[in-house]
């Protein structure tokens, strides 16, 4: 364009930016805008709900949910029961090192005790009266972490048998059980090797670590970072008074308004408190995700210094329902793979099958740890982890690139408030109509 | 990983993504989820909505926004007149070109033509009792377009002649006016050079044509593209009835409910209701901006083969206030370049001063705009705009990248529904207190 007044001619022949024929794409702005539209959306909803039901935060009721009788700990003596197992399979293992048990024995003698555990702590659940829910999810929780890290311990620690076998037979140079990669971190340790690690400092590490995959020499990290520890620590605190504090404020207020419109079967108006909820619902899930996974795990690991903190990879994303299963929960994942589905594909199982079967293990337990501390057994969990099946072969066969990561985020935005309220309502049904008998 | 049964050591030293040592920055999932959050959550309000007001679009309604009584059309009267101001304009011009007239009686009677055009318009608008103020907007809004246009025309011909006198004078080739580059598309059509272009026919053209700057031979597109041409009516049609559903549905209930906290001075409801209105008042924007600046704008241009479709830029991207401004509305940016701030900038005004006057003259039309069709006085549109001064000096001092560019997003979704409220309580209070007198 001339400058000045002799700038006659001002127009160029041009398309609009939005014509397809302009070939414009940057819309980097539309982040921002998506940014900005949430922040304020979310300000607003944050707003009512001050105005509609005041201050709810209230930190002294977050303990009685764990406790309903100050003089009985229920849970915590559950938790503390747990060594016994520990020390069985740690006992077990020691025998089988050196031979006084035959390897079936100890096969029945574990078996025996993985199974022991799992009804031992839900028969504790249901009948101990002055369990809580939050107390039995807990310690239910405890277990079924415990009950994975020993059946790992068992595989691994067979493993280096039928090694020290094969060894002993063929004396040819095999795959050597001790032998790990030496890391820079790890330099430090001595290194043990086989029978070696089964001692009671061995075992209490590897129930304390952030994994539940058994391995001898665990890659260490050099030193405990301070700053780094502080940090994490830190996010850990507050983010556990967020939750509770977002659980208190926004969830349960929403959860309650929705119960009449369930109970009236108001087809509408259930949406639209399903719609409500999911917001809270999936804010907070992100919030437990960053807490448990990244604070929490970090925080653990870096007072063990143990070296991989691989506790999640990119789920956020997966375009595909199988990518974010096999990447959020990494070490529930490798524990999968090492244990359940390379073992059954070994056997000479077809992959989806072995798939279908992961996926009803994880159902299963998904259901142990809500119906029992709920004590109502209504499958909405198992039913939510097997649709996983169906739903990861229609998100894999007819979507992908963003659309099946958006696919993806919709089914865990709205997957995870259906049952959160399916248990709600049933647990408010329940409660409600004891309540209209006992009188 | 080795596989196998004796795959022994799972575990490498590795960092968590989410710790800034491991360099991870792959986050383009989380478009996805704003996309897919933003979606829901306004899914939520429409369903929240209809449950609570039912269906209240009503295409007749829209009727009598513009009529209030079925015999008399006052706005579409007003807009018949324009012509008039149109031929003068033209007439004058003519008589310029001839010499008939000198140039200062003819700057007189081109300003004495633009004044009574905008004076005009306005005591019609306030005298006419059944002008309804949707029907004072629209033909408001038509005579500050031809106000801008007619101004332009006299510029641009006066230039033609200072250029024609150069010519003259001094015979050396000086910047020649009719000498546009031509355009392939414009190759067909003949060229016309200065007094020729004083035809009716190239008036009504320049009147109709989607820009305010006056040229001779605008570049032409080189044939009506049928198919983009139904594209582009399709949405203009399909938008238009868009607009007045959410405005009907969405906006008008929201705006009724926030009267009472307004009308108490609730402060924090105040805030809740203005974010209320925020995300409704936004998406009409940006549907109005679409469906006014490139739907219409492009069907305009398409049915006069107007070649030159830069009716806005980029602004979704813009890191500053003035590049907003700059960026939305070309055919009034061009203009005020072009016929204010240029010159103001060659008669020796500094560059802050010439952009604040252009921001001042942008601020009265928006009053003019607003306060005339309303009968009501209240400068918050003119304050407005005129707020965007501090505010470009503030996000262009402070903030820059992402945080402008949230900066302006922000500005424009929380600025519009204040004066938006500003004027509709106002509105509300006259309305009211009338209502309460009259008994």
């Amino acid at each position: 364009m001339s400058s000045g007044n002799f700038d006659s001619s001002c127009h160029v022949l041009q398309e609009s930016l939005l014509s397809s024929a302009s070939g414009y794409s940057n819309y980097r702005g539309i982040l921002n805008w998506c940014v900005v539209m949430l922040v304020l959306s979310n300000a607003r909803l944050f707003l009512e709900n001050i105005i509609k039901y005041g201050i709810l935060v209230d930190p002294i009721q977050v303990v009685s949910l764990f406790l309903k009788d100050p003089y009985s700990w229920p849970a915590a003596c559950l938790i503390i029961a747990s060594n016994l197992f520990i020390l069985t399979a740690l006992y077990v293992e020691r025998r089988l090192a050196v031979g006084t048990i035959s390897e079936t024995t100890g096969r029945i003698l574990h078996i025996f005790n993985l199974t022991f555990m799992l009804t031992f702590s839900s028969a504790t659940v249901l009948s101990v009266t002055s369990m809580t829910p939050v107390g039995g999810v807990f310690s239910l929780g405890i277990y079924t972490v415990l009950f994975l890290k020993l059946y790992s311990y068992q595989d691994a620690n067979r493993w280096c048998r039928e090694i020290r076998q094969a060894k002993a037979k063929s004396l040819t140079r095999s795959y050597s059980c001790p032998d790990v990669q030496q890391s820079n971190g790890s330099a430090v340790h001595s290194l043990v090797s086989y029978p070696g690690n089964l001692t009671h400092r061995d075992m209490y590490y590897f129930v304390f670590a952030p994994t539940l995959c058994y391995q001898l020499n665990f890659p260490r990290s050099p030193r405990i970072r301070k700053r780094f520890l502080i940090r994490r620590l830190f996010e850990m605190l507050f983010l556990m008074q967020l939750l509770v504090g977002l659980i208190q404020q926004w969830m349960v207020p929403t959860i309650q308004n929705s119960m009449k419109p369930f109970r009236e079967m108001d087809f509408s108006r259930m949406v639209e408190r399903l719609l409500k909820l999911a917001v809270p619902n999936h804010l907070i899930w992100l919030i437990f995700f960053y807490w448990f996974f990244h604070s929490s795990m970090n925080v653990v690991a870096e007072l063990l210094q143990f070296g991989d903190r691989e506790f999640y990879r990119d789920w956020w994303n997966s375009e595909t329902v199988t990518y974010f299963w096999a990447n959020w929960n990494i070490p529930v994942h490798k524990w999968c793979l090492r244990h359940f589905y390379k073992p059954m594909l070994k056997r000479g199982t077809n992959k989806f099958l072995a798939q279908t079967a992961v996926f009803l293990v994880s159902a299963f337990f998904h259901e142990y740890l809500v119906s029992i501390p709920l004590k109502m057994f209504r499958l909405w969990a198992f039913m939510g982890m097997m649709a996983q099946v169906p739903l990861a072969w229609f998100v894999g066969r007819y979507l992908n690139g963003n659309y099946g990561n958006a696919a993806v985020w919709l089914s865990l935005i709205i997957g995870q408030p259906i049952a959160v309220l399916m248990y709600f309502h049933d647990y408010y049904v329940i409660h409600h109509e004891s309540v209209k008998l006992s009188p």
